[in-house]
């Protein structure tokens, strides 16, 4: 059972930090190895998705992300920036499958900047194709044209890429409430209304899940107004980049937020949902909780070791109980803490 | 002064029957000439935008429509559904500039799905450029390749194109709070890479005003976390029809929301941020607000006759104040009335 752990930029090594300790002590014999990715693989080879990561995150069962990026690399050719580098490990690795759980948990439900009735017991999962879309489709660029500059990118799909992401999609909503709500913009863009009909087409497989359609504009009115109307929303890889976001920051608390990335044999990358947060960065005041969560996605999805977790899950839910806050999720009345003894509270707990 | 009115479909003739009136309230000697667009106009011609109301609008200094569409004519082939018509009027009259507004009315900030202190006092302008980006992007189509079917579409923006609604957005900055956010996706996209380039490229000649830049899923997170931060912000065609939306959302009562889409002279196209509410059509019960401060707008923006623009804004402002609520914004204490008895109030207000 190899893991690749990838501390990146920024807070990322905190964090990460915190998270292996909490697999170590799992003591499930897991071959830990590290390598660089994003700022700080650029700092040290010139590129963001170096040969040696690569190799590892190849040979890896999975691969444990911190997060990426920061202003100190934002003025550098696009090639280098650190982003790249998580774009070309999810394209390499054809992860594909991208969950990301929006969950409030009830003791933070005052960090939501929504009415806590319309966020109590808020439990989504976002499910967003990863390695198609815009992001990656060609032709793109910016060139000259009658005389001036012209910047275009392509939209696409095949039908099979779409299909590999319902099912994703489709199996998830079984083994929750088993309402699917499809998102496109299929009264506009025809690569959506490709979508639309694949998903209709696959329906009739999962006649325990109740497939819905919304379209992109109305899904993000929607998520403001009653976000609990959704179980399971699955949609392209741009869309999914901002409901996916958005749907996060209902729960006020993106710091709790885990998120997989899956290929199709279940090898994965775990990453919590924030970013970088280069302004805390090398305090030791990060919340770790979403990258310990993020693990135990990793235990679930790439290893099947549902019991252990949960085990981990219900550290967590359990550090909360007990009122352990990092700064961003601190409230009065509760013990704040720093990364390592938040750290120490989910090990003290497991 | 001509003014083309399109009624269109569901609740779209009980609505702006309500802003007509009004308009000739005024005294102003308008011209109003009806035609037909969206499903009504499929249902009669078999064209959502006519040759007849092509003819007409281009005549017209100013478009006031109601809304289009509705599940009579979703089955139709893509080339007769009636948001066709919305985006060949939005073309053809070259209304490149979408501005909305997202504002709430104290008396209506129960009606939000956000804390009061997060949406007190809210007051966004979004502009979103409304002829280019992958809404109107060639090559596009769903075809056969390698025996699948394949979906696919073109963004692009030219400098120009960019220029212009940046352009409108920075003076309408200028008009208010001086803040304009400037949403792209430059770590993915090229295209909007360009559109970040020209925002600062531009940024010199209004140095009264401070441009910022925000990535799109960080802004539909910051829309929901801290709404307020924002002053006026602009982005593409895609991105602003999904932020507009969540924007006008977090007020919790669209019924109250106009947009204007201008071309390079000021004329106009006026209609509700709501859509045409098939569920609620002709039973009287609809809120005709929105449309009448569309007509506010368009007194404002195609006439410069911002005099009556605020007689207008004032009297709906009004009759709030004076209780009347229509069904999507009523409150126990409120007085329910239906779309006539409200256009009735705000005559009188006048
Ligand atoms: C950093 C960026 C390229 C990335 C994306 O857009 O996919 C990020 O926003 C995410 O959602 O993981
Ligand atoms: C009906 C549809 C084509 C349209 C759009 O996407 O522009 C609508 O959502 C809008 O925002 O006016």
């Amino acid at each position: 059972m190899k893991i690749c752990v990838l501390p990146g930029d920024g807070i990322g090594p905190e964090i990460t930090a915190e998270a292996v300790r909490v697999l170590r002590a799992l003591d499930l014999k897991f071959e830990l190895e590290e390598a660089l990715l994003g700022g700080c693989a650029v700092d040290a080879t010139g590129q963001p998705y170096p040969e040696a990561t690569s190799k590892l995150a190849r040979a890896a069962d999975a691969v444990l992300l911190g997060a990426v990026g920061g202003p100190k690399w934002d003025t550098l050719p696009r090639e280098q920036r650190p982003e790249r580098g998580l774009l070309a490990i999810r394209k390499e690795l054809g992860l594909f499958a991208n969950l990301r759980p929006a969950i409030l948990y009830p003791e933070l439900a005052n960090a939501s900047s929504l009415k806590p009735e319309v966020v109590a017991g808020l439990d989504i999962l976002i499910v967003r194709e990863l390695t198609g879309d815009i992001y990656f489709g060609q032709p793109r660029g910016i060139e000259q044209r009658d005389g001036e500059r012209y910047g275009f990118n392509t939209m696409h799909y095949t039908e099979s890429e779409i299909r590999r992401i319902l099912r994703v999609a489709f199996e998830a909503a079984r083994k929750r409430n088993k309402k699917l709500c499809s998102v496109d913009k299929m009264n506009v863009l025809e690569t959506t209304q490709l979508w639309r009909d694949v998903a209709n087409e696959l329906a009739p497989e999962y006649p325990d899940v109740e497939l819905t359609h919304m379209l992109v504009d109305n899904a993000a009115m929607q998520l403001v107004r009653a976000p609990k109307q959704f179980d399971v929303m699955v949609t392209g890889n741009m869309f999914g980049d901002i409901l996916s976001d958005e749907a996060s920051m209902l729960t006020g608390s993106i710091g709790m937020l885990p998120s997989a990335s899956l290929d199709e044999h279940n090898k994965g990358l775990y990453e919590p949902s924030h970013g970088s947060a280069p302004d805390i960065a090398g305090q030791g005041v990060a919340n770790p909780l979403a990258t310990i969560l993020s693990a135990a996605m990793l235990l679930r999805y790439t290893f099947g070791l549902e019991e252990a977790a949960q085990r981990v899950e219900g550290a967590v839910k359990k550090v909360l109980a007990q009122g352990y806050r990092t700064g961003d999720i601190f409230e009065p009345g509760t013990k704040k803490v720093g990364t390592r003894e938040m750290g120490d509270a989910v090990l003290a707990a497991l």
